[in-house]
């Protein structure tokens, strides 16, 4: 079966077309700066030479509407296009951000799902329209084709109350929907379930700790297959330290901060999206210019190094803790794929609760297994690249299946 | 040698003559209302029956000056006085609420002392005044006695710049002094020194993780006798759960409230003192409260004691994990002395790591040793009383010594 995964950021469209049938994708692509003066369209079938360019061509694209014409027509143009027409896809799996408390599981579009995304709006301004107008642009692309919400807050909704809320006025919570939401759930769901399987083992006896860690990064503890808690809370700025977010923060910290500088809650937001972070510290905000900078002697990007060790530390100790028993300690995303000394200095004197990372395979880990602990370490660690799209298209087959049953 | 120690409040003294022979109170007492139509002042001397009122009266107290006035006239009052005149006074010890990054021990109080302390209100504007202003007023009274300051973040000045740093912009900390300080330092200092006496051995050889938990809480990681972490932050709004403030969050929740309520900075902030933390979730702030409403089926006071617990037992977990050897937990403030439910609950499952309460001991430790672990517990745990006028006192003691010799 052919599902069709969308991903609609605000200016932006990202698409993959995946076969079930072994899992393998077919073609992707992306299109930019929509509503632009000049847009970018980047396409390429995955039947193409390993590093092929693809198809790469500029033209305005007035909205998410064109851009969905765009991406139908590499996918079908006669010659190069994967498929022969858009009656070849079975399915359309959306990506969206957050699915507020309405949303535990992917739901399949109807006029309910599309109410609940809207009233959920309020929690995520930026990307929940933008989600929504991709839903009703293949709507009408794919008028045939089930179209499947896959919520990026939905794999959190099993923290239970005492991990969610916050301690502040419950009115809060009951008028303004405060209270930790947790985001990147897709990709925590996906490699906790590659971990399981690797484990050989029923997700409800496997307990882990996911990292995600790239530009943004959230640590989740998962208990019998589901999440219990997760570093980031009603925003993507809580959590860890990030690229260019610094986490969560004593609160007084912002009201001195607002006193002392004069800015406003809207340049103070500004700072804590784009200004904290690693970025904050010394200046930069990708870790590899960040690791040179610090084996040449910058002291400040070896703070920030530190920085981002020690706390990821602590959610890693405090899950720990909490879960008991761990099964396995599992890397992913931009950083937690590719930065062996971050994940060396993460797993530092582990080894006194179980945990023996192996520095070969954390230096070179075998892109299969991707186990980097000793073979005789009781807690398992891995690297598994996250795959989003997969697990998006997955969920979506899975409902597919679901209502035709 | 008798020293007298003052904590002043911007509208209240606390004094405590101790005699460090044998280290007893001789008495001590409150003024309170300074400033106000009417004052209060009590006072007690600690040779009077166990229980007893002591001396209480109300009167107009105009200024801190006039309050020390009332404390020495209790203090040297012919046949009810505990001391013939203030020249039996041999040093005076104040605490002080912020050093800032200039004290990581105790200071004879001279002319730089007072500017540092002064440069320091930024930091703590409410305290660090009256602290002063206490200071000035015993100058007067007491001109021959020396004057000690004894901070209360000076102990964790030994926490490391990883874990005291915030991500944020560099300029915050070099302008604006944003960084982790910590409070509560003299009791963490008191509690660890009585474990580190109990377990034998010498400090430089001790882990231990300290739990002030009272009205205001923090928890605190020391490593080989000195402070390398602490959940408080900047703020004494930061780290735990409080009796009614939230401690550390997400900074997009507090932009949200912003955002969405429409209140100012400064309503926002006075609901992060006073309207948060244990009152905001069940509208009680007062543990014994919370208790015996849960007990009676009342479901958020419930979630209050759960997300209370949670929330220590994160630190806990974290500091473990940064620690990898800790020797003993160490309980103590209002609810960490007096809460045997919470410090088991604080404790559940850790006999994984090491630890292993013993629950006829926990309901009542024997008030000597305050071991509430089982005999054969690898990890100890301790309920400790804390004594921050007694720990003033030490420390004033040794700063004189010390310019004695």
């Amino acid at each position: 079966m052919k599902i069709l995964v969308i991903n609609c950021g605000s200016s932006s469209l990202k698409y993959q077309l995946i076969e079930t049938l072994g899992e393998h994708p077919l073609a992707s692509g992306l299109v930019e700066r929509i509503g632009e003066s000049t847009g970018k369209v980047s396409h390429q079938n995955r039947s193409d030479a390993a590093g092929g360019q693809g198809i790469v061509y500029e033209k305005p694209i007035s909205d998410h509407r064109s851009a969905m014409h765009e991406a139908v027509g590499q996918l079908t143009a006669p010659g190069t296009g994967v498929i022969s027409g858009p009656g070849e896809i079975a399915a359309v799996g959306h990506r969206v951000v957050h699915g507020g408390e309405y949303f535990h599981k992917p739901a399949q579009v109807d006029h309910m799902v599309l109410e609940a995304i809207e009233k959920t709006i309020p929690l995520a301004p930026l990307h929940n329209p933008a989600n929504l107008m991709g839903i009703k642009v293949a709507q009408e692309l794919f008028p045939h084709a089930p179209q499947v919400a896959v919520f990026d807050t939905a794999f959190h909704q099993t923290i239970p109350a005492y991990a969610y809320h916050y301690a502040l006025p419950w009115s809060y919570y009951e008028q303004m929907g405060v209270r930790r939401y947790g985001f990147h759930g897709t990709s925590h769901q996906y490699v906790a379930r590659e971990a399981t399987a690797r484990l050989g083992r029923p997700p409800s006896e496997v307990n882990l700790i996911t990292a995600h860690l790239g530009s943004g990064a959230s640590i989740c503890a998962i208990e019998k297959g589901v999440s219990v808690d997760t570093s980031m809370g009603m925003t993507p700025l809580g959590g860890l330290i990030m690229g260019t977010r610094g986490g969560n923060l004593d609160p007084g910290v912002v009201m001195t901060i607002a006193e002392r500088s004069g800015m406003s809650l809207k340049e103070i937001d500004a700072v804590l999206q784009k200004e904290s972070g690693l970025k904050g510290i010394c200046g930069m905000n990708d870790l590899r210019d960040i690791h040179a900078a610090a084996d040449k002697g910058d002291a400040r990007a070896q703070l920030a190094l530190d920085m981002f060790v020690y706390r990821c530390r602590q959610y890693i100790g405090a899950y720990f803790f909490q879960l008991g028993r761990v099964d396995a300690l599992v890397f992913t995303a931009g950083v937690g794929e590719n930065d062996a000394a971050i994940r060396e200095a993460c797993c530092k004197g582990m080894a006194t609760v179980g945990l023996t990372l192996d520095p070969q395979r954390n230096r070179y880990p075998d892109p299969r297994r991707g186990e980097i602990s000793t073979a005789g370490s009781p807690i398992k660690a891995y690297v598994i690249p996250t795959n989003e799209e997969l697990e998006i298209a997955r969920q979506t087959l899975g409902v597919v299946n679901a209502e035709v049953a």
